[in-house]
């Protein structure tokens, strides 16, 4: 076994052990409850992610495979037709079996045989490949972890906090700049060798015409300006969409503001806190971000324009909370606040997805969402790169989301 | 302290633990799911029994009287407008704190002040009755636990059981016979010293005219007759609203029957088991119910009937699954199903509810539901009598209801 | 053909004319919108009838029936499973075609068919009570028809009168008094040899205890006391139904109550009109009617108790809005509103449905549905009596409801 | 008054004149009813229409303007919010008055007056410019009034047809053929001094890749072959969203396609028609065109793509129905069915919405919306371009929309 085999053994091991740490804080009920269809029990997420190592590595490449549970194939499918049934996205938080010690079980089971399936083929690139996939995935469930937990636990009337240190107030941040952008006939897309999922392929190139970018992310003060100038009351400012759900009452303000006594507050993994002017403004939708820009007059930059500029920027890694900004020039492009584009979700010209079942990873649902770029406070090490591409519908708000301007 | 007040000392203690009882082969993560809007968790029962005895009895009874946690009066709150703010019903199941260790320690605290505070007024009629209310409050939530929880396990592709032993086929159940009641101007309502609700009373008077009621329940093996006779295909054997639920899908055959391989099946608390042709059928509609008996010539009884009829019966308890017929005369009365009536729930001339919030128990709900009488395999012991009028919506499926015929 | 048949072709005339009588003031639109799946278009009530009249007499009699046009059997079906498939009920206002015209030739026609059906055939009784049953049906419709149109100009922020006259403000009326009644064994029932529907009968006999009628029904006057008093707002006078429909918002008073600059209005045939103090409240749900009445401390009467009381009380006609009461003791029992009772719709005792698809009319409906009792100023003249059962969900408010109050 | 106001005038009176003209083949019914919220009834067309002129004309501009009725403001508002209060979209088919004949009138007030205010401001541009816009406006809603009314008769069992003429079988058309195209950085967007909306422009620049396209429409022959190979049951060929409104039967065939004894049919204007496998297929999602170019192993094209192409096409003009293909070369761009592209319907590079309620014609739709290009058999003469942005959500089928392949 070489280095490079080394290497990925211990970055397995590293990034499922990193989804376990992530649930330590938490009670058994809370690891099973599920608290819109949109988001999944933290035990799902544990068991799927193991489903998916299972499923597309062992089941295909293990000599003499049986199954776990033969149950699980079809209880922790999250969307794979190519897999076969799936039991109901909204009813997954009424798995009270298997318990989360059965699923802890499993986990270490298929740790156990992915390890040895890597020891014993330590040559087999494809196979590298598919863990790295799984990994990959793992890392875009353990966020999905904290934010679907943020939703559950803000569900709840005595806002439990899901970490015990509170959350210091911010220095005021200065002004917002605007920074310059030449743009021209672009390379777009993954560059190199590293990882990077089909979506951000093929490299291709774009014309880019001359744009400037803020300088950081879109304040809680700021964006209070917005709500006190009446924002949330002014149909003149927002898409045709997003009004009907300002109308029908589902949008009033960020999905986790609260007022108590005249009081501003924000629900955060820290529980309830005081709305801190200097941090960004997040859990917004793109309705929102949208309007908000055209209120001061800018407007959301397009995902070509935020990987153009993005090109050089050190990838910053958060702290589950967007923090202020602290520095100089084109500041919290990764670690804070995923960033709505206006771009919608397509694919890239020349663009093919896997073949067999991985091939629904992506491109499937590219019709109805946006595109976010950058990574948030909840990225994993190591996840974030200027070319990613996430997505969510232009209403999703459990994410952790921001407002970076453009013009 | 006299003999009375040590006797209900004690009792409040049995009905305390019995609770707990129930809950003993259960996971956290069992007590803690919630199936559907109607059913509630576990542990919210658990809970809300207990706020029952702290929000109506010690609230104003005990001195300095402080909550145990300020925030549960209104977690707890089932539906009572009079003690004002309620969690949303069909969000129980999100309440992942307090956990279920933190409401058996509120339960301890609970049960610790009302035995002292039984001590301390032995003479205190108004509290006895209070403290008995709380008891039959209690009662019927027991037998909610299990109906709750039996849904909740159904949703589960696994069918895990309740109870480790199996569920042994009964020997064949004789033809169903009738017997002749002569009905006449008979007294209605609860008669004596003993505890019953307030929608038992005032006893009054109604005409009966001259009845038949079938020997014992429907079974299983008879229900299916009616299946295999394409029941649920024929509009002229249903109410209009039950075919539009056939239609629909939603009502297709009895709650928790399955088919496996051509097999019929059935979940009970024992777990997924062979139709047993001889057990009662259970887990019909009202709609079902009327279908069936228009099917066979026969109706539904009103409750005057079936209390008319009942007046002598043995009160029997139940096992946990409708048991087959086994005497002779009037059978399975008691201690199998709840067995739907034609009346519609409705208060009994001259009937006045409690003051305050507590005459939300009952009055409240006299609309759009039916009555059952009887009792079921779920229902506590001495918690069954002739005159108590049980009630759900014509399309409520999840309790044990069973089909008794009159004509 | 002897007198009976002559006088019985003459009523079919009369009545089938009434119908278009109805229809005069309305345009073409008028005649083919539909405001809820609840209410249908005038146009279709017209050719329901006709179809009525068709299905069940002329295709089973006529020598040598052939349709008027095939596909009007399905299209003007409403509820008959026993007669095949039904055009959706929620789409009966996007039958553009036929167009009134074809509708009124298809009327004219099978007209022309029935009275020479009637005139061949002078001693069929059968014939008779199947006709008699089609004009009462007809009569029905006719109320429908104006409740219908009532509910589709409501929706038009125009506010369109029906008739050209405005409504005069009443003279006061005096206080509401209260007549004894003895009860005791009564017998409930169509009584005689005139026509009633099958869920008049069979009479019976049935328990009535003493009680006590208002002398006649609640005024807007005193309705408005309990809206003013905040009877809206207070959840221990509703039934908990009622009360999550207040909250919603579908309830917060009269169907047709408006308000303008501070000032009432009521939406009737006559237009928007100042609301009458002296007039009785009408289109209130059962939830609104018994929520007043506890409020008052009264209650509703029950179907039986209402019965008894109307015995020997002349039936008066409406005139298409309810007027104030002018007599002395029991007062607006019929022609102003139909009178919300307590019972369910139920069947009497030994009830049998007829055969095949007429067996359809009522007792598939006997579900989830309360009893109204009266007539009302929109009920043709000669289809009101005292054993009359109208029924409506507990919700419903388009049609012509009133409150009489017992106690 | 010149020669450019008189064109103008004339040409005003002929885009109104012939609103009506398509409204003549329909009775009063017709042009009242509503089937569905996202289309209108006739009568709201031809009355919206003059509500624009009536409002964004004549109103500011006038002297002594006073409404033709004051309750048309808001009745008759689409979607402007900046103009104020608006009748709900889904209601419109309830109002039964105004009748047809009050909104013709209304009309010719409008023209009258028009015609006067331009005979006297012969040189007032931005009054031209407003008219030209009211024309292109009602030249938009005449394609919908002809589509509207299509789903309107498709909902009734009789498929009443609009025109006369029967539609005769084409000559089979030859196989498809691919034509290339170079791309490069390529000017997008309206040029010239001709009028376009405001969603066209800026021309920009855009960088497209080579490309290939098809040379005519998918036929019905062809859609047919993806119909009969499972297309409908494969989810590997279907978007996610398009997926599930499969699986809930909201999607199985292009919309209007219906079978009968086996043979399969088309409701066209024309009425039920024998399905012509030469035409193009019409009234299918973006969803189905997406899988069908899935299945062909092709895509669709970009709206960059399809203008690119255009460029130097020649207008067509439709009849109706769409036609099979005739011509070489690039056929079918034009005049029979709007083609489908992959581009989310989003703001050209600077794009700026008109200043006040006009602001709302375009921009604020600009959201979960795809582009549509070319023009259809519906399309007025005069009203398509090559830079002509069209859009409807994914799942719209109701307009003539038809499916080009690119690759």
């Amino acid at each position: 076994m070489g280095a490079n085999e080394h290497r990925q053994a211990r970055e397995f091991e590293q990034v499922r052990q990193r989804s376990l740490h992530l649930a330590e804080p938490l009670s058994f009920e809370d690891c099973c409850a599920q608290s819109m269809p949109d988001a999944s029990p933290v035990k799902w997420h544990l068991a799927h992610t193991t489903w998916f190592f299972e499923t597309f590595i062992l089941e295909p490449r293990e000599p003499g495979w049986r199954p776990f549970h033969p149950a699980y194939r079809v209880l922790f499918n999250s969307y794979y037709n190519g897999v076969g049934a799936k039991h109901p996205r909204a009813q997954r938080g009424l798995l009270t079996r298997p318990g989360l010690d059965e699923v802890l079980a499993w986990r270490r089971d298929v740790d156990a045989r992915i390890a040895r399936l890597l020891s014993s083929a330590p040559q087999d690139r494809e196979l590298a490949m598919l863990v790295e996939l799984g990994m990959q995935h793992e890392q875009q469930h353990q966020e999905l972890i904290l934010t679907d937990l943020k939703h559950l636990l803000a569900q709840n009337p005595l806002y439990p906090a899901y970490l015990d240190s509170p959350l210091p107030a911010s220095c005021p941040v200065g002004p917002l700049g605007w920074l310059d952008f030449e743009g021209g006939l672009a390379e777009i897309g993954h560059r190199g060798t590293g990882f990077c999922f089909d979506n951000e392929l093929p490299r291709h190139r774009q014309y880019v015409a001359p744009f400037q970018l803020a300088s950081r992310l879109v304040t809680n003060g700021e964006y209070l300006e917005f709500v006190d100038a009446g924002g949330y009351r002014d149909p003149s400012l927002w898409l045709s969409e997003g009004w009907d759900k300002v109308c029908s009452g589902e949008i009033q303000q960020p999905l986790y503001w609260r007022q108590e006594d005249g009081r501003r507050l924000e629900f955060t993994l820290h529980g309830l806190q005081a709305l801190d002017p200097a941090r960004p403004v997040t859990h917004v939708s793109l309705y929102e971000a949208d309007a908000y820009a055209r209120w001061r007059g800018a407007r959301l930059p397009t995902e070509a324009e935020w990987e153009f500029a993005a090109r050089d920027v050190a990838i910053a890694c958060g702290d589950l909370h967007p923090r202020a900004a602290g520095s100089d020039g084109l500041a919290q492009m990764f670690g804070e606040c995923w960033q709505w584009t206006s771009s919608s979700y397509a694919p890239y010209p020349g663009y093919a997805p896997a073949a067999g079942a991985l091939g629904e990873y992506n491109g499937k649902f590219m019709i109805n969402q946006y595109v976010l770029r950058g990574s948030s406070c909840a990225t994993p090490h190591g996840h974030a790169r200027a070319s990613y591409r996430n997505f969510f519908p232009a209403g999703a708000r459990w994410q952790f989301t921001g407002i970076r301007l453009a013009r």
